[in-house]
């Protein structure tokens, strides 16, 4: 972590630069796969998890076997720890559940915004490096409260085939409707078209790398509603003397570790606190599976 | 307009398909004016305004005449009208300011939902076949209310180098700080990075044609937030026995008169109904100066 004491105008406006992913070189390919998925539905989702993911799939929905497997496999702490950050989420969610003002602007003329649920949403869940249950219980929670019917959700399988019991016992709490093992720019394509196997929604949600980004980026082109073209993780902490060292380091590391790109920043006005805060961002490194990630963002 | 009875599933889908801009072709053109303008700055602005507009420009602002001429151009009665719509749009607006509620998830976490005005917002006015002084009411007025502090506004200027006092007029009825006479994709560059004359804005609303709407979505990806990518206008109409077919075929006809690629239905249960605001359309259509645009669409 650098230290930046009083940045001045321009400084402060380096530091704040937010990364970009570069997508542009990838729009071919993107586009190929857009068309392929397309064209030939389940048969290109096969053909790309076997060239990208290394897995021959049969089929690319789950059987009840491992849906069993999945929640039995699972410890027990972090199933309790999954419902218990579900119902959090829950909570803020529906606290945002209210009805409109109606507003006569001219005698008989009646306005109002009006919320309906979105019938049939698709998240995407990126694999790699670590499992995103946060992600499935953050997208899929709120659709649940909002009332949307379909809650479908694409994820690649593991290099065995297989989705991470945590995904799976989160997606299963969260009530999502159907879980398919796809991945990239070709889940994207499913959920945008629908193929044999796979619904076509309304609307796609969910971060993921370039690919994933950019093949959001041209299905809304085509008219499929996405929640926003997703960049690398950010996270800026303001704390002053009343913070917990521990709980500040925690947070900024919790998206350091997301990708080398992440872009982590601390704002304080207390040295010391800045001081113990890089003993516990020290402290928590050495013990975080994903050390060298995190370091690297930092 | 066409009357299709009792559509069936697949018939409905046809109806209901979105008229879609082809932008893929543009692409090339609308990179090497955003590259342009980034690097010129002004000198590139008054280079399309010669090439596109037809104006050659020795400034981009306005002359404390012109605004006075623009007020005192204006007809009273639409001076009175457009007066009447922007309070109208206010008090539907100043309805969705409210406070969020707090939620305690656990014992100390507490978390809400904060707005908060950006800081600099750019609006864009299309030129072309007639002045849209309503999208300046309907931008200008919520970014006012949320309290934001640089409002300005880029639209092209006519073959004779002026804007359109109906424009002027709705900015300054609005608090819009700032009107720069410069349209299509350089006017969308200029607001995303600067140039010696606009200044760069944090966020971009307003409807255009596919270079405006290309030139929107290329500069998001480099960081600069747009409100949507905006397609051709749509109406959906549902009427039934108590509405007055000269309302009915009135909103019809104000979007279809947008442009021919506007989308136009009405949903009616009611014959009778039907007749009449078939009736009132033509009728109506007479009048309209818009008449071929209008009809075209239909």
């Amino acid at each position: 972590m650098n230290t930046v004491r009083y940045p001045n105008a321009k400084t402060r406006a380096a530091l704040l630069q937010r990364p970009a992913m570069e997508a542009d070189t990838a729009h071919k390919t993107v586009a190929d796969i857009l068309a392929a998925v397309q064209q030939n539905g389940d048969a290109a989702l096969r053909k790309y998890a076997l060239q990208f993911d290394k897995v021959k799939q049969d089929r690319l929905t789950l059987t009840a076997k491992e849906w069993k497997e999945a929640v039995s496999q699972l410890p027990k702490d972090l199933k309790e720890a999954i419902r218990q950050a579900q119902q959090n989420i829950a909570r803020f969610h529906r606290a945002q559940q209210r009805s409109e003002k109606k507003i006569t602007t001219t005698p008989g003329v009646v306005c109002w915004r009006e919320s309906r649920a979105i019938e049939k949403v698709g998240l995407y869940i990126p694999g790699g490096t670590a499992p995103l249950f946060s992600t499935v219980l953050m997208l899929a929670t709120p659709a649940k409260i909002a009332g949307c019917q379909q809650v479908v959700l694409c994820t690649p399988p593991g290099k065995d085939g297989k989705i991470h019991p945590a995904i799976l016992f989160a997606a299963q709490l969260c009530g999502v409707t159907a879980v398919y093992k796809t991945g990239g720019a070709q889940a994207i394509a499913a959920m945008a078209y629908g193929t044999q196997s796979v619904p076509k929604v309304d609307k796609i949600f969910g971060p993921g790398n370039r690919f994933v980004t950019l093949a959001k980026q041209l299905v809304q082109q085509q008219g499929v509603a996405i929640d926003m073209p997703a960049g690398p993780s950010e996270v800026l902490v303001v704390a002053d003397e009343t913070c917990v060292p521990a709980f500040v380091a925690a947070d900024l590391l919790s998206q350091a570790e997301h990708g080398p790109d992440s872009q982590v920043l601390l704002v304080t006005w207390k040295e010391a606190l800045l001081q113990k805060v890089r003993e516990q961002v020290q402290q928590q490194l050495k013990t975080l599976p994903r050390q060298a990630i995190a370091s690297a963002a930092l």
